[in-house]
């Protein structure tokens, strides 16, 4: 049960978003941007940087959510996202992306464990300034969401299908919410 | 130096907005709701809330700003924020203010840790809903912040003066940024 009285009984995140429109927007928005906008890593690539941080951080809402929109955009589907969770050193994704997953790592345990070694990897690897800017803060994003659906006790549910027909509105109509 | 090249030499977050005005546009949105909108938490609370976890997060730049911000804007000043800064439990603020402090500490290691017992305290402190969501989504909000200027490596300042100018152009200007 949540610890405040919501205005509705949508899940996670969706809940706080209707609850506080005024916050719910610019969240929405970066959202939008950082995971659909136009830009050189994939959406299922923004979004399994999403899924694997909110793992970490144990959002049950937020880590079934992410990984269901990686699952349906990643070449190889939720057995990718799930290896990346089980073992990112021997996932197979391609070099860059795993080098800003572990970027993304470093970022949830805290800024100052970003080093230039990690940052160094990722540009071998060919990744550009825009790319790791949006991995830092796609995971910092995280890090702030997950907080946010678990500190104020939102409901999760159990059901896989709820998060695969959540992914697909998602991957159809965005982040934004609709204008009041 | 910063993990990448910006397009500016502004330090912190300042630099970052500029790099990637389409995300700094909401974040800087989020702020001004979050830290300047309309609320029954005053400003200088909401910039307490925001100092003390970018303290905890060991975010120089971040806590050096809000601090400023906090101390411009609470009847106690500097030596209040420094007082909650050293020990919450004996700082001389109101206990609303300390339980919704203490929230914000739950949050920063997870939002798993914000307990019923906390928001009881809360609550029995006389804090809100909204202010309890409000102090929730302040802390949230900063973790992601701090791990964005310190994940990238932005310049901190050592000068406190130019932190207690800043602090006078947020509070007389906000966060907001300027239209393209």
């Amino acid at each position: 049960m949540p610890h405040i009285e919501l205005n509705s009984a949508e899940p996670g995140i969706r809940g706080l978003l209707r609850y506080r429109p005024e916050t719910g927007r610019p969240l929405s928005e970066l959202a939008e941007v950082l995971l659909r906008g136009p830009n050189s890593l994939t959406r299922g690539e923004r979004e399994l940087i999403a899924a694997y941080v909110s793992a970490l951080n144990d959002c049950g809402y937020c880590s079934s959510a992410h990984s269901a929109c990686a699952a349906a955009q990643l070449p190889g589907g939720m057995a990718s996202v799930e290896q990346v969770r089980s073992d990112l050193a021997s996932a197979p994704v391609p070099e860059k992306l795993r080098t800003l997953l572990e970027i993304a790592v470093a970022v949830r345990h805290s800024g100052h464990a970003v080093t230039p070694e990690l940052v160094g990897a990722a540009r071998d690897a060919g990744a550009t300034d825009q790319e790791i800017h949006d991995t830092v803060l796609i995971a910092a994003a995280f890090c702030m969401l997950n907080r946010y659906v678990d500190g104020l006790a939102t409901v999760t549910p159990d059901d896989p299908a709820v998060y695969a027909a959540g992914a697909q509105r998602l991957i159809t109509a965005g982040y934004l919410m609709p204008a009041p």
